[in-house]
């Protein structure tokens, strides 16, 4: 396909949804994208760019002409255009908002106004409203004669005289409704609103919790300004959702489609911490080296202490950071949590204690040596469990994001107080 | 506020949303939420359970009388309502649908009939469905004059004579046109049509893919037979990306609600596999005992490369279960893919090396000793890196859920390959 047929591929192109194409670029090799860009020139949709994973939008954008750009940018709603924008260096970014028509530009100036991550950024500008004194025959008559309407509208919002959202119809509800009706006889009172600066994760939440498709926003002075619509809000729950499982593993969020060097950097810093914990771990192992040169054993099994006691640590604390996120773990039912994981670990401590002193005293024949094994890990898994639910809990308090810096802690704790407990209990009752 | 209080807890529950509602029962202990059942009988909306989490539900459902139950299930929409009752046991849901209307029960045992997790389970069978010929005009007045309308919906669907769908009209573009203008002059084409029998997995993708608000489903003869609305895929997307962070580490998705025994034993499992592991890791270690008692600097500094390969590996396979998930590692680029895993493994693995290397030299000051451990060090990230992307998409060719095994193989690997590269090294190069 690639390479040489360009007609077919444009023939090709054509027929995809502007997803599927997006895509098809994240699959091609950098020097294809250049060679795909330049073979669709002009008959890509406008939308491709925003499916696009954000590095590499950004390469394929570098391959448009200014002009080019700002028809993409026009073609496409203002939520969308300020998306596709805001990462672009200013130089770029003034070319392209020179190149547009002023309303467009007043438009993109005003959403790259607000902050990164808020409602404002999120919202789209074009929306229906109309005063609660109409009838749904004007409404009606409104809609069939204005020309400049959003491409998409799930409900018709109710504005006082000061433009204040007051209540919305949904649309279902005004098609079957009888001409005469009034908008006020048939609006919901209290949509949701939402102020615009408020945070994206917080507008995710609150569109999951009450089932919203969409909801108004309002500016400083309650005045209704714009609307949020529930596609743009799947992809927040679905990117702060994935955010987390990168997160606890140290990697970024756009690693995929990163470059070798850049990807090495973020990974090499988690790295970094990591092995700052090992040499910790190390340290302690040395405090003690007398007493495994006497016994060697003790070498060869205080690796199953600390590993059992970073896994019981990792389930824990992903629970928690999980719960943590979907607001499911909250001060009125910390301590409860927090007993049950206690009951959990000492549970399993329990168990695995006896399964490993019996694996030890059969390997090595020493019954003690079983004992202190099966003691240190009771003790590691006890705290495995108790610091997997209050590290991430203390870092949220903090205003650190657990999922970001909860295992470097947690297996810092495990590593430490496995050897630590495994190999100081052998130095006081084996020698 | 609980306990004694009654009247005010009910003047408090009626101002709540059922969402809310539902996080108050949530976070109640087990005794309490008996009481506040029982104070609440009668005023609870039936969307309340439909939010509860699975293991509170099942207990608060518990707490119903069967007619109770059966006037719950007649007032939510027929997939709320299925899935409702999906996990009952038999001779509960024979009560239940004994209860409710003749048309109730119909629906509801169409609806069971659908496999789990698919989109039979997910669809509403209410639906507006209208012939091609119509006209606006005629398509109002039918929705003026019919009164048993679906709750909600997006867009009117067009059938053909034998009732396939065929195209869809979204509301917004219905409502603006004029009454004479016929339904197929502005009906969009070709919408995307989900199977009955469809994954839920792939209905949340294609959702998401397409930015769609509602998909038309069709029985195996094509005839529509219902329509997956957002809203329910919005909690499929979060429970997918909720449910990978939690299998990678091994602990099960209602873990926070669940019982302690229940807890316990499914965790159990996870760590009963991760101790084969360590075992298996002593056992490799056991293979040197006799090269770690003459160099016991050997044991002090062995988990160092350990841990570093399992951080690096947990890493890659992290960004890998996370890639197959969204669908962004396909083969067409997992070669080129693989070939950036061993450039950044090898890079990190070079920096590490020589970090690693000169801390054991500085520390034991045995320059060989800083080479074996550099070496080793190179070695199991290198490997690390390789294990952490083939051994995720090897799962999931072979239909193993990647996210569940991934982490314990590439961990037994790094385990392994860390200790033997390092200890066998050693073994050759300093004795």
């Amino acid at each position: 396909l690639e390479r040489h047929d360009m007609a077919g591929l444009v023939d090709y192109v054509q027929e995809l949804h502007s997803a599927d194409i997006a895509d098809l670029i994240e699959q091609l090799h950098s020097d294809e994208r250049a060679t795909f860009i330049a073979a669709t020139r002009g008959i890509l949709d406008a939308e491709v760019f925003i499916h696009l994973d954000e590095i590499v939008r950004d390469e394929v954008l570098e391959y448009l002409r200014p002009e080019e750009l700002a028809a993409v940018v026009s073609e496409l709603d203002t939520d969308d255009a300020v998306y596709l924008i805001e990462d672009m260096d200013e130089a770029d970014q003034r070319e392209v908002l020179a190149a547009v028509t002023p309303e467009d530009r007043a438009a993109l100036e005003e959403g790259l106004g607000y902050g990164e991550d808020t409602a404002g950024r999120l919202m789209q500008r074009d929306l229906i409203s109309v005063p609660e004194f109409w009838t749904i025959g004007q409404t009606i008559d409104y809609l069939r004669e204005t020309d400049d309407l959003p491409d998409e509208f799930y409900e018709i919002f109710v504005v006082d005289p000061r433009h204040r959202p007051i209540g919305s119809v949904p649309l279902n509800r005004a098609m079957r409704s009888k001409r005469p009706v009034r908008i006020s006889e048939i609006m919901e009172a209290e949509p949701r609103i939402i102020p615009v600066d408020m945070d994206q994760e917080e507008v995710a939440y609150i569109f999951k919790q009450y089932r919203l498709t969409s909801a108004p926003v309002v500016d400083a002075t309650g005045r209704l300004i714009g609307v949020i619509t529930v596609d743009d809000v799947v992809e927040i729950i679905e990117e702060e959702a994935g955010e987390d499982i990168l997160r606890l593993a140290g990697v970024a969020d756009d690693d995929l489609f990163d470059t070798v060097l850049s990807t090495t950097r973020t990974r090499f810093t988690w790295l970094l911490v990591n092995l700052g914990t090992a040499v910790l771990a190390s340290i302690v192992i040395g405090l003690f080296d007398a007493t495994m040169e006497q016994v060697i054993a003790l070498a060869v099994l205080m690796p199953i202490v600390a590993s059992m006691g970073g896994n019981a640590g990792t389930q824990t604390l992903t629970v928690t950071v999980r719960a943590i996120a979907t607001r499911d773990l909250t001060s009125a039912n910390a301590l409860r949590l927090l007993n049950k994981e206690f009951l959990i670990s000492l549970i399993n401590g329990v168990l695995f204690a006896v399964l490993v002193g019996l694996v030890a005293w059969a390997w090595f024949g020493v019954p003690l040596l079983g004992g202190v094994i099966a003691l240190a890990m009771i003790i590691n898994m006890v705290i495995a469990g108790i610091s997997g639910m209050l590290v991430p809990m203390a870092l949220d308090r903090l205003n650190i994001d657990p999922a970001i810096a909860s295992s470097v802690f947690v297996t810092t704790i495990t590593d430490i107080v496995g050897f630590f407990a495994f190999l100081g209990l052998a130095a006081l009752v084996l020698l």
